[in-house]
């Protein structure tokens, strides 16, 4: 699949995570470790479901944040390893819970917990995920960083919650976005950054930067995702093309789209009155509109947004990772 | 509603909660207030979830122990009221969370909120609440109780899970049992009294004391909580009569009623094949049973073992509470 570049694109030549995460590739390994070992220490039905959900997880963005934010000051495995496997417990409870709201049937290329297992053994799962997160954080025993978690938990599940009540109104449609991606997904990426640099003795000023990163870079990564559900392939997805729509969901290529053409009412139709034939018309309509490249606009203004935080760092392998992350987040063909 | 009183009952006249409650009376009613902040503080769909969750919630009963807990050495309301209030939240969470997955209409007299508002809004209030229990324990900043609370929400939601997986197995349903009510309730009874003893700067033999206390009073409470099932009345209860029955669970009744009379297949076509019509039935024969007897000796016992343990504890006016909470379990009316 080939994204359409829009000229403010930065273009970095050939990238991919396995040069990006090679400053913490071997931590990176022993997070993914403690994942396996968390699935394998119950009774056997948590042992299926957390194996089934932990293992081949994705790319693991937010736990490497975490290591390489951990980076630049005094970097402590027995803290970070743990914190960034807590990271990933939480995203992945988020995920677990998100797929029984939004009835997903599908993620990663395999059916969802909820739809393999049930609803409730997926809401129970996600709940354990929950406070085995918690008490891998309660374990690094910094309190701060304990605090940070468990306000990341709050703006991510009430920004859940705000967006049930949410109707459609084009006029905000837009700040709502925003405020939803802020709280659901910029929210976690700065937590991982912001958490790496409070268990590495970073300086104030040096917590804010990563802070900043962290969030601006959830912000562009988020936008990327949206972008993807229109214009990526469903093999590459692991989901079918225009989920998001299907499931009610208005992001900001349809968001764009409807303010674009306001009196086109395709957008409204499936949103509102789940007019499920129109799904791929509309995905078509938007895939080839200059939306996509509007998005990947604010997408690449987020990421440099983010770049420019951690100019401030020094300068260490690390830096040049989390960069080179900023830039691969607009640049990434999956 | 008049039970039938076993041979082993402790009868201690009348005894309410309030005269109970009289040491802390004060500190209740600010753990009550925080409850009420907590409802009053975010947008309003939140806040309307929160209100219909929180206020006029039941007896306080574990917020009320955590206090009572917290009577024997440095009596700190900064670190205990807010641990009451978390306690009372993360019960409220998994009250939430379980009514979605045992699809029950009715909770304390009124709609659940996934009847009321529907699952996904339960799910994510019930995330929101986990949330924002955690948030004020670390409020505490003390680890130990962080760590405590952390591992108590894996108890309860891992004991749920391992629930879903139980099938029909007469030989081990009792055991089954007893570790199910054990996770669910005993756990976060004796977090609360365990917690009070922590944040209090209790000795080790005073924080076993009463976390011993705690446990057995849960296993207790859970068990009259199962009879009262059975042998209340539904405006009393606030459910209708045989709910666990009607949603599948056998809880300890139906399995000695089942033990009792093995040749007997009505309990067994009421849970397994979901025989709803013999639901009346069922509850007419347990009721009348002798089983309703045994259950409360066996409640009885749990309380009796409570009481000893807090026996060894300074004689205070929270101490004679406790006793009388013991002994109030069995002998509540409703």
């Amino acid at each position: 699949m080939l994204l359409k570049k829009p000229a403010v694109w930065y273009l970095i030549g050939q990238m991919d995570l396995t040069n990006i995460y090679k400053p913490i590739k071997g931590d990176l390994k022993k997070v993914e470790q403690s994942l396996e070992e968390i699935a394998d220490a119950e009774f056997s039905l948590l042992a299926e479901l957390l194996a089934y959900t932990l293992k081949d997880g994705g790319k693991r963005i937010r736990p490497a944040l975490t290591l390489l934010s951990g980076k630049f000051y005094v970097y402590d495995t027995a803290l970070l390893i743990p914190m960034a496997a807590a990271i990933e417990l939480l995203h992945t409870a988020t995920l677990v819970h998100d797929d029984i709201v939004d009835n997903s049937p599908v993620r990663r290329g395999k059916p969802t917990v909820s739809r393999a297992w049930g609803e409730n053994r997926a809401l129970l799962l996600g709940d354990y995920l929950f406070a085995k997160a918690g008490s891998l954080v309660a374990g690094t025993e910094n309190l701060r960083v304990i605090k940070l978690f468990s306000q990341t938990l709050m703006t991510i599940s009430g920004g859940e919650l705000k967006q049930t009540g949410v109707t459609f109104a084009l006029a905000r449609a837009r700040d709502y976005y925003f405020a939803w991606v802020s709280a659901k997904t910029a929210c976690l990426f700065s937590t991982a950054t912001e958490s790496g640099a409070i268990l590495s003795r970073a300086s104030e000023e040096a917590i804010e930067a990563m802070r900043d990163y962290g969030h601006n870079l959830g912000m562009g990564f988020q936008i990327v995702d949206d972008v993807l559900d229109f214009v990526g392939e469903e093999d590459e997805l692991g989901k079918p093309v225009g989920s998001d729509l299907r499931e009610g969901t208005m992001t900001l290529p349809s968001i764009l789209f409807a303010e674009s053409y306001p009196e086109d009412n395709l957008i409204k139709n499936v949103v509102e009155n789940k007019d499920m034939e129109s799904v791929a018309l509309a995905v078509e309509k938007i895939r080839s509109s200059s939306v996509i490249d509007e998005c990947l606009a604010l997408a690449s203004g987020f990421c440099s947004r983010a770049s420019r935080a951690v100019e401030k760092l020094p300068d260490k392998s690390a830096r040049r990772s989390l960069l080179e992350l900023a830039a691969y987040i607009v640049e990434r063909q999956k």
